[in-house]
């Protein structure tokens, strides 16, 4: 198996960096090939601008218009273009970040808004009464496999079904469910460390461990089973789960099929 | 009134910054003050690193550690400086972004990394058995209110309830609650354009006309009604909703109080 890592800590020595690590050597000792783009290493360019679109012509700035031609016409730059290699390169996608505000940081929410360009990680396929775009289970990056390692200031309660924060799976569902499912990928449950600033060498040492044991049954985890766009369980154009499956029911959870609907 | 808008989009002659614009002029029309951080046009640095603290000494950058030591011994940037002056200064706060996967763009999640310091936007007060910090509906920006101005791409049925996106206020909680309510900010519920690639100018002048009503109604509107952390509502340390509230529910939309709970 080929394993792209998409690392965005700013410290090599950080508990975010260790783990890219320890997941990187797990891969390789069973013989997988694995690349790492290292974004503060590598000093990524995070916000999308006219920069990224060196060929397009209008005054005026369309994003979408002008990533859908510069995709097209292969006038990406060729930072973009090289991460979108790797990503077609690689069998399965690693994120590997500290949970900042409830969300990925700048850097890797840039490496998305650049790398995911039109035609790539979105904008796919046909648009009609049946199907509405190669997306959601569908799209570049299918037949890919996806995971989040996030580190975590609070406590797995703050995190939980009645926690303040919000349940963990919620709050990771735009990326889990709106970038990386919506461009292709299956997606395995992530790996969470809770209360990380207060992490002593035996928690790092359980943690390592259980991140091993992630690795090394990456293949057959079972991914998280979201509902695919246009399988038959959304109406076409409005999106909405169909009535008969979990009636009465809202909210991100909806989108993930159980065994009886 | 004070008012400071934060805007984040790289064309100023985009749908978001026209919304900004108007948003800026209804305000001034009857009489308060504006200053707009104009994040593009800032060149505003994304990316939280080492040179965010020059004064911040250990070979290994804890980044909370160093927040906190640059936040109470002023050694902060000064870009940084004057956006949490801006903050101090102004008695409302409003974020203006195009919805780029599902939340706010780079540029603009590292200016709330980066301006949110450690003292400022978190890490407030103090950690103990009735007490978890002053956060969520306390802290530095108590007492001010703030708003949220957002362009999608998709259809409102697909962030409805049932849609596939999942729901816009459960989308927007991360940001909303985890950031704003967080810091003590009352969060006014957010304008939300749909289908802004297909906007005409007589669906602009309806935007419009809506937008303009916020903002003349904005001191009056009532906020969302986010439960307070220290309230009573929330068991100490664990952070989760007391049983007797909401009983067997659980998701994002707990954390809001309900006339009858």
């Amino acid at each position: 198996m080929k394993v792209l890592i998409v690392l965005a800590h700013p410290e090599k020595s950080s508990l975010t960096c260790s783990l890219a690590h320890i997941a990187k050597e797990s891969f390789e000792a069973i013989g997988d090939e694995v690349q790492v783009s290292d974004l503060y290493a590598m000093n990524w360019k995070s916000s999308v601008d006219r920069d990224d679109f060196p060929a397009y012509k209008p005054e005026r700035l369309f994003v979408c218009a002008a990533s859908k031609d510069a995709t097209q016409n292969g006038t990406l730059t060729d930072d973009v273009v090289a991460e979108q290699q790797k990503l077609l390169w690689a069998d399965a996608l690693l994120l590997v970040f500290p949970f900042w505000w409830f969300s990925v940081p700048a850097i890797l929410k840039g490496w998305v808004e650049r790398v995911f360009s039109f035609g790539f990680g979105y904008g796919i396929g046909e648009y009609n009464d049946v199907h509405w775009g190669d997306r959601y289970g569908e799209g570049t990056l299918f037949g890919k496999r996806a995971m989040l390692i996030t580190s975590v200031g609070g406590w797995q309660t703050h995190y939980s079904a009645r926690g303040i924060n919000g349940p963990i799976d919620d709050l990771l569902y735009p990326i889990n469910h709106g970038i990386l499912f919506y461009s292709g990928y299956e997606v395995l449950p992530p790996f969470v460390v809770y209360r990380s600033d207060s992490l002593d060498a035996q928690g790092f040492a359980q943690v390592s461990e259980n991140l091993r044991k992630r690795t090394a049954s990456f293949k057959e985890t079972i991914p998280i089973n979201f509902r695919r766009q246009n399988g038959g369980d959304y109406a076409i154009p409005s999106l909405e789960l169909h009535e008969e499956l979990s009636p009465g029911c809202s909210g991100m959870g909806l989108h993930i099929k159980k065994a009886d609907n």
